[in-house]
């Protein structure tokens, strides 16, 4: 859901999009394994995530530790320019920058530093309590709206969405974060800016926005649970689509690697 | 050298040895990978290696850090049961066995615990300084006999290497640790017992018994001397043992890593 969410969000052509299974690329273990040894342990002890998580987890494994660096091979395997990533993934993608520029001075210029795409739409937020992030993992299911919902489900969790005693809808995330999240889901799902979505919503009260809103996300779903159900019920597509990605991966993976190892004298 | 001169130790049947380069055959870094995210950070952080290596390279790189893990990975990839291993090796060799229990506990048997062979020699010591072990980084090449060696430079090398001004030759690391690493060299390269090498010295002083130790290493160490010059002459022939013994390796692997990635639920 996130990755299609994301792709849309990107306006990435999915005919263009390699789809395939990380695990099947050996390529990214491979130069995950050679970039940690160009990563220092206290540049990845100051990650944020690993502080907050590892917290959580009692210290956290290796491979929590070590995921950015993993993520970091999954960019640069591909030298990649451009990575569409969330706020909170801005220092991870720093590391590439970092691990690229270090191997590009070691060993020759090889890897292109690459660039966040930040969404200009803002973090959406809960529907039950605007102070948190919407999240799939959340218990309350009216928390979140979720791509298969259908239409009916979709009016109700909008319908109750928490908001505040004004009527008039204004854009204030300080002040109104309730309203002003569904002016930033509004605005996100019909593509306009926040600025538009205000002004559609002049003369609406917070109770006839929310069903403007909630026409908005339905017209901007439907048709995405429509697709999503219809590649569902047909796995057999599915799996060649990701046996195709995965030939393609390899193939634009491969000789990157090749020329890594080389470099660093593997063979 | 070291490979050689260890398989020769251990009694490996060369035709029965398959060798290769390990960042030819991608199933290593995958399966570090996956061994990682079962490793605690403290398990690493205590190894003594890390912390004597870590503190002379003002922390050390990740990969330095997780390289027990790799060593872990290329055990436990050919599901191996024996180990040959130095004394300084056995913490290492401890957290493959922990990680194959981990691993087994977790996800259903599939990995024996290896067990380490340690080899009956002592620790072959530096002839300059018999404190200090024996090692091909020693700039001092008096101190250290290496395969490639002349017969002539043995015997100079064992002729200056440094004793004691008792002429007796007798077996007592502790006190006596020149003398007693020429004995421990003599029961190494004649494969006969130290008691046996003290025997045979019965009756010579130092200098006569240093001419029969650089009598046995020399007997010893010309035939393989001859094979290694004779095997560097034909790299056409060691490119080809290199590539079978790579195709072999994958043969071995990729199965164990298809069956690890199908239960840890990556395909």
């Amino acid at each position: 859901m996130d990755m299609a969410a994301s792709l849309l969000a990107c306006g990435v052509d999915p005919e263009r999009a390699v789809l395939f299974q990380q695990s099947q690329v050996s390529e990214h273990a491979e130069l995950s394994w050679i970039l940690g040894c160009l990563t220092s342990m206290p540049r990845l002890r100051h990650l944020p995530q690993w502080k907050m998580k590892s917290k959580l987890k009692n210290e956290g494994s290796v491979g929590l530790y070590t995921y950015p660096v993993l993520q970091a091979a999954d960019i640069l395997l591909y030298k990649s320019t451009h990575v569409p990533v969330g706020e909170d993934q801005v220092q991870h993608l720093e590391l590439a920058q970092d691990l690229a520029r270090i191997f590009n001075n070691r060993y020759g210029d090889l890897f292109p530093e690459p660039r966040a795409l930040l969404s200009s739409t803002q973090k959406v937020k809960s529907l039950r309590d605007p102070s948190a992030k919407m999240s799939k993992s959340d218990p309350q299911t009216m928390a979140t709206i979720t791509i298969t919902d259908s239409a009916d489900d979709i009016a109700l969790k909008i319908r109750r969405a928490v908001t505040d005693f004004t009527s008039e809808v204004t854009f204030d995330p300080q002040t109104r974060p309730g309203v002003s999240n569904l002016v930033t889901i509004h605005a996100a799902v019909a593509q306009i800016t926040v600025e538009a979505a205000v002004q559609q919503a002049r003369g609406l009260d917070t109770g006839g926005y929310k069903k403007l809103v909630s026409d908005a996300v339905v017209q901007r779903l439907t048709p995405i649970g429509q697709e999503l159900q219809r590649l569902r019920s047909d796995p057999a597509h599915l799996q060649e689509v990701l046996l195709q990605g995965t030939r393609r991966a390899r193939e634009l993976a491969a000789p990157v690697l090749r020329e890594v190892q080389q470099r660093v004298g593997f063979c």
